[in-house]
């Protein structure tokens, strides 16, 4: 037996009693003839006390060890003189009568602490001794339940978890399918799946009702944003449904889920249209922690010989409360941010609205102070606030507004990380070119803070609908054939109504442990190259291997 | 809202509510004016009623509708005046007053039911069809209910479920791992994992403590056996465990299984070495069902001149109770099936212990009546058995009466399929070559009814121990170092003792469900060829995608 208890179980009740621990070396401190030991597991510290008069060898052992060494002790539990609030174990320490080593270890190459003086690359590359770290190792628990928690709640509700297929079909429009050679069949491959959509439309065919799986799907494409060839997604189907029975459940999961783990009760998610969140905060994804929605100004701004607005398509505002004292040097950092490439605005209005009253606008020569204050008016402005106004071609000026609305959220501290709103964004325009067919969708988004977590749609069931769909789209009836012939063949045998949803799984860990990248909720993760550098992978393979399924690699520089 | 209720819950207590159901026509009756129709949907069957006489339009509707049309119906819960007492809603039917097609169907290719006409083939390639069926769908119920009540069961035991990555880095001994071309690192290949065992030991380096993980792994082989390319497994890994901590803890969540699942209480689960496992069932996964254990002879049929035996090195015997009755061809058809080419043996003697006390056996023209009479005694045979003895070369004789033993059992019907006898076979001898090395390791499988369920060991945590099995094992240190250096040398690290265990969900389920094969435990399942006959996959890829990736088709016939 390694051990009788954690490291992170004994408490003051203990007392007296033998144990035997095993863990990691965390720290050793000498104090006069005192030596102590943290003993590190995954469930917490329990200090280690050895005396040097009372046992000089034992001492002497302990003296000896190093950093993140594995020993296993076996000692009486005893309340310690100087205590440790900080941790549950720290009313106790365990005087040691024996100690053993089990592994040495190297120095590591970083500190295994909260703030470790590692970094980036080589705790990626050392991530097996990153993970020994607190913050590091909780992600990856509150990973764990989760997906436990979505599990319970979906079983309950008679989802049943189905694993669909890995090895799959290459489609002809997969072009970001990564595909696997068969050796069995040389010459021909299989594709690792983008999602199992294909499989779980298959499912309700089958009259499965309701599926639900938490599976990794695949993807090789660019990975500059924050994402990961291998992603893992909480996939949802189900049979007999509208748009409110889909958005109903899956609210319920995620309010289950906010409920069990972190102890939030939220309150109904509002739903708001697509056309909405454009209008009113320029994109798709709102952060609804805060305000600051978007005032239209286009015909207040008309007429007044002020071409940029004039030629305007778009005039928008956001009113920022109380920062009508920004000076010049923070509005020019504020023109400067909206002139960024990435945004690409010309430049941008203020208009203050001071304290006493006065209204002060970078374009006064072209407004009165009636023009301005119908502005002011119109943003409900009140003395103290500060409007910030774009203009330009509507679709591009709303999405400069919305980086603007942003910033401005996140100077002001109002996108607290421990504050979530959770909000559906319904009725997506999947179908701009036909109206009629729209009628048939139903799409929405699940976004909490500004995050996409999760998204679906109410499928086409119908074959013909479908096939009119795939015309409406601009697919030949040939090429709608061989790329969705055989879903299209198997709705043909009584496909039910039904819909669905998935969720980022990496996406909405992250967002519940406050973390700005899905990295670090997952163990082992890859690079933004799509290398793992711990384990150098991916890597050539022998000729042989190659051989053996019919292929071979190009010659550089080779073309066809 | 497409429906009230399910077709699985209506029971007299709804008496008169008016309902609406959604789901398949899986029977259409006309008797007289009436017509009846069996609606079907997951959770079971519910009688639709039309009468001609009181709305005749209705009716004519029903009755144009076809086998597997998805239809809603509105109507009242009425008692059925000739009840069905096999389905839960047998009681009641349902008086329909409105019928809506929400999508017709094409006459299946194959019937809906227990016993469908439909031959193997067809029915993998329509499997959305076949997963209709209620025996097809029941075991993927079973096998939901099966992790997630894994789940549990570990994540009460402090196990973390990880998810480890599918695309890892490709060994040189991978023969049989599926390769992955990187578009992003032309020339390069990830490789699917055959298991996650290195990043489990990962993860016990990391100070995970207690893993587990219900993961896909993959295996480019032949599957003329009854595998699949793509698997799952229940993959779990312990710190600080010596071998009986592992083989109680999932002992325990075999037993949790087996109570909560099939409402079964099983006792210990016995422990076996593989030695005395083969010795006395020639086999290191004996079906513990039944007895019939090997009776060795050897010394007891010495020199009588019988040259089979004097000169085999082994003489080994099964007793098979009330079979002294066999007649000569019952008992030709037993040496025949030992000499079949996959079994192989040269022939098969036997001892008939007759009711009325006398012995007769097909070597008695060597043999005395007191020779005889002495195996009887050794293979505690009582009147009325029969004794079938193999001799030959130790290994493979055990073997072919282990074979033979099956067989017998089989055919005494003492292979029931309900009961379930659970065996530890530990002891396994890894490294035959090395005494001294093996005492470190403890290497174990779980057998339930003669199928290997799962099978793991203790592993070496020590990297200069692990050098030491790699020389003995036969690699050069440059080998070694390529191969196993990684690992090894995250070892130095501070590698924790540490010890797991791996079960094959699909045969676990395939035991529970009474199933031979592990297919019908898969929802989509590829055949022997690695082929998914319903989506066609593998299947060729463009040129452009090959080049994108570096690689290309190998020529026909072309060798390097």
């Amino acid at each position: 037996m390694y051990r009788s208890n954690t490291c992170g179980e004994l408490r003051l009740s203990d007392l007296n009693k033998e144990v035997t621990l095993s863990g990691w070396v965390s720290r050793i401190r000498k104090m006069g003839g005192m030596t102590f030991i943290d003993l590190r597991d995954r469930y917490g510290i329990t200090q280690l006390s050895f005396n040097q008069e009372v046992n000089q060898h034992l001492c002497e052992q302990a003296n000896s060890l190093g950093r993140e060494w594995v020993i296993q002790v076996t000692g009486t539990v005893q309340e310690r003189s100087s205590k440790n609030p900080r941790i549950p174990t720290g009313e106790i320490e365990i005087i040691v009568n024996k100690l053993t080593v089990l592994n040495a270890s190297k120095t590591p190459p970083f500190t295994i602490e909260t703030d470790s003086d590692g970094g980036d690359e080589l705790r990626m590359k050392y991530r097996y001794l990153d993970l020994r770290r607190d913050v590091v190792r909780q992600n990856l628990e509150l990973r764990h339940k989760m997906a436990l928690e979505t599990r319970h709640y979906l079983d309950e509700r008679k989802f049943l978890e189905v694993e669909t297929p890995v090895l799959i079909g290459s489609t002809p429009e997969g072009a970001r399918d990564f595909i696997v050679p068969s050796r069995m069949n040389p010459g021909q491959f299989y594709a690792l799946p983008q999602s199992p959509q294909l499989f779980k439309q298959l499912l309700m065919v089958a009259g499965f009702d309701r599926y639900f799986q938490i599976v990794k799907c695949f993807r090789d494409e660019d990975l500059r944003a924050d994402r990961q060839p291998e992603f893992t997604q909480i996939d949802c189907e189900m049979s007999f449904v509208e748009q409110d029975d889909v958005l109903n459940t899956f609210e319920g999961l995620t309010k289950h889920l906010f409920k069990t783990i972190k102890g939030i009760d939220l309150p109904p998610f509002p739903r708001m249209s697509y056309a909405d969140a454009m209008k009113l905060y320029g994109s798709d994804k709102p952060d609804t922690r805060f305000g600051m929605t978007f005032v239209e100004l286009k015909e207040l701004t008309m007429g007044r010989e002020f071409k940029v607005f004039d030629s305007a398509e778009y005039v928008g505002a956001i009113r920022v409360p109380g920062c009508a004292s920004y000076t010049r040097r923070q509005l020019d950092e504020l023109t400067d941010f909206v002139k960024r490439p990435q945004i690409g605005a010309q430049g941008l209005i203020y208009l203050r609205y001071n304290e006493d009253g006065t209204l002060k606008s970078s374009v006064d020569k072209f407004y009165s102070e009636e023009d301005l204050r119908k502005w002011a008016e119109r943003c409900d402005a009140v003395p103290g606030d500060l409007i910030l106004v774009l203009a330009g071609e509507t679709e591009k000026t709303r999405k400069q507004l919305s980086e603007l609305r942003l910033e401005m959220g996140s100077r002001l501290g109002l996108r607290d990380k421990g504050r979530f709103e959770c909000l559906w964004v319904v009725d997506f325009p999947l179908l701009e070119k036909d109206e009629e067919l729209d009628r048939f969708f139903a799409a929405y988004d699940l976004v909490i803070n500004g995050v996409e977590i999760g998204g679906g749609s109410i499928r086409i069931h119908d074959s013909q609908l479908q096939s009119k769909m795939f015309s409406v789209l601009g697919f030949t009836e040939e090429r709608a054939q061989e790329q969705f012939g055989f879903l299209m063949n198997a709705f043909r045998y009584g496909a039910p109504p039904h819909g669905g949803i998935a969720f980022g799984l990496d996406r909405f860990v992250s967002i519940f442990a406050g973390l700005e990248s899905i990295r670090d909720t997952i163990a082992f993760p890859k690079n933004t190259a799509g290398r793992d550098v711990m384990i150098d992978a991916p890597s050539s393979v022998e000729e042989e291997q190659l051989d053996e399924l019919g292929i071979q690699l190009k010659p550089r520089g080779g073309t066809h």
